[in-house]
């Protein structure tokens, strides 16, 4: 919820429109519909999203391969498995969250080209961000031993480090951010699962075994899919797998974490203002302004995040868009229950 | 419209609780409300704000003498001869906004009971605000010939000045502002519109002796008052009168003209912020944020005023209240018509 009020439970941030005219989630999947490159996409989301995420995807003209339903949130790992389980076979998947914006799909595309041959031989290949800040909101990944290609062996997964640790990765210039993003072949992941969660692999299976399939909608068996371990992709396989490469690339790439980087990633005016909506802001400098709701009426002020729903309006120094999570807290502790019913909560 | 958006058409100032928890109509009712010195109230109202104004006094069991509904807006004199007119004789009025705050109650009753032996003897005699500042926002009135009491004859009244000529009337120091406050004979008063405003009196009195009368409400006949030239008080009468006095008071008297003003005179807690309706602000300082829709999460923020209703936010930094105005004008170019049914466009 670091995109709150905008984002939220029952309209998380793959959804909304920020910047341009397309969410995030129609973005991504405009970004992997060359038919001469990509089959029809596997989508997986949760089934509260599903009516939402059709409506995207309709809306700009596309049809995806298949669309899974979570019965339930399990973690990453046990969702890529059943996108796995799905495509079946040595089919190459390519694993994209849908919330992330990548400025330059060229130096996608030619990552993709590079990885490919070295995914085919049987790596799990992850796609590493190469940092330009000592960020300690994601995870990082050591380069190993030079692959070739432009990739290296996955050395190590390092978790969200502290801001010392991170100034000190960021110094040493072998470690590339995980994105979460990954090309690998479905055999070689449930070989992976089989070895390292297997709990979780015989969980998918089951229900995807039993999953009900109608008009390109999988939904797989929710009593089989709750007993597997509720973990990220990370833990249950790639800090454990012997065999994970990581290409470093540089495309462009933003999780959009906070409205500091819709502001710096997003068009701005002459006066360094993002404004979207029903808002007029004279004489005012260097925020990013947004109503989905009432009019905004911002009057010589500079430097701050302001952001409205009809539910909840968000006044913020721009740089500091990451204590929005305290805000969620208080708001939390005041209303009680009324927090849990969409005043905040996505899965972030 | 200075305290937009919370006032707005059809909210005027008067009916919105603004610091503590009765609206300044209300306020100014008790304040009038000793049966020993004060008969009960006449109103004066549009016919739009009829059915507020009355739930407002019921809400504090207050019993007006009598409501007079405005057919249309024709300024303060036409509305003030209708008063007088309903008062009838030598009925001693004191004319009060409804929308001033006047945090020294005390003061007032001490500088009434000054001025009514010379509101008595046939003067129309004005409350002038002791001025602690160069304000271009009100009329001055200069201060003549000492009449004993604390009274003075009002040698002129200067229109709303520019800030040098603000200045000069502050260093003069002979200049109180007019607030529009008045103690005066009601056959005095109409009097001197018979001589300076005759086409004012002409029409209200007919309006008057046209009017209905029910259940205490009066409704004076349309056709009859829209004769009525529309002119303020100060400029049908009291600019022209011979017998204007003048009684400076200090007596905690505000317009509550923007919102720093509000800021200004209301609570405060520890951290300097004035917080009122769904409101957190952690780490926040020196603020004004009032929400009477959205809940306001302000973060980190300092010197701002922040309002929000369903419709509208503003913010502004604090000490530029007063240029809402300019936001406003930038809200009517944006909008067009929606403007004027609604967004903006009360009396002020």
């Amino acid at each position: 919820m670091r995109l709150w009020p905008l984002s939220r439970l029952g309209r998380p941030k793959q959804m909304v429109t920020i910047g341009g005219d397309r969410s995030l989630l129609q973005r991504t999947i405009e970004r992997v519909s060359d038919p001469g490159l990509f089959a029809p996409p596997i989508l997986v989301t949760g089934a509260a999203e599903a009516e939402a995420v059709a409506g995207q995807l309709a809306a700009i003209g596309a049809a995806p391969g298949a669309t899974i339903l979570e019965p339930a949130p399990r973690g990453t790992a046990a969702a890529i498995a059943l996108a796995a389980l799905e495509a079946g076979g040595d089919s190459v998947l390519l694993v994209l969250p849908s919330d992330h914006e990548i400025a330059d799909p060229a130096a996608l595309r030619a990552a993709l080209a590079a990885a490919l041959p070295c995914a085919v031989e049987g790596r799990l290949v992850t796609f590493g961000i190469r940092p330009d800040r000592a960020e300690t909101g994601y995870g990082w990944i050591r380069r190993g031993a030079p692959l070739g290609g432009g990739l290296f062996e996955a050395a190590a997964f390092v978790e969200k480090p502290d801001r010392a640790k991170a100034e000190q990765l960021l110094a040493e210039g072998n470690h590339d951010w995980n994105a979460g993003i990954f090309l690998l072949r479905a055999d070689i992941l449930l070989t992976a699962l089989a070895l390292h969660a297997p709990a979780i692999l015989d969980a998918a299976r089951a229900a995807s075994q039993g999953a009900g399939r109608a008009d390109g909608i999988v939904r797989p068996a929710a009593d089989a899919f709750a007993e597997a371990p509720s973990l990220s992709i990370d833990k249950a396989v790639m800090e454990k797998a012997e065999n994970v490469a990581v290409i470093p690339v540089e495309m462009g790439w933003s999780d959009i974490g906070s409205w500091d980087a819709v502001h710096a990633l997003g068009p701005r005016d002459a006066d360094g203002n993002s404004l979207s909506g029903d808002v007029v802001a004279p004489d005012s400098r260097n925020c990013l302004i947004r109503s989905d709701g009432p009019t905004i009426v911002a009057l010589g002020v500079e430097d701050l995040v302001i952001v409205a729903t009809e539910r909840a309006v968000l006044i913020v120094p721009r740089g500091e868009g990451q204590r929005v999570q305290e805000a969620i807290a208080a708001l939390e502790a005041r209303h009680g229950d009324r927090a849990s019913q969409g005043m905040s909560g996505d899965k972030e």
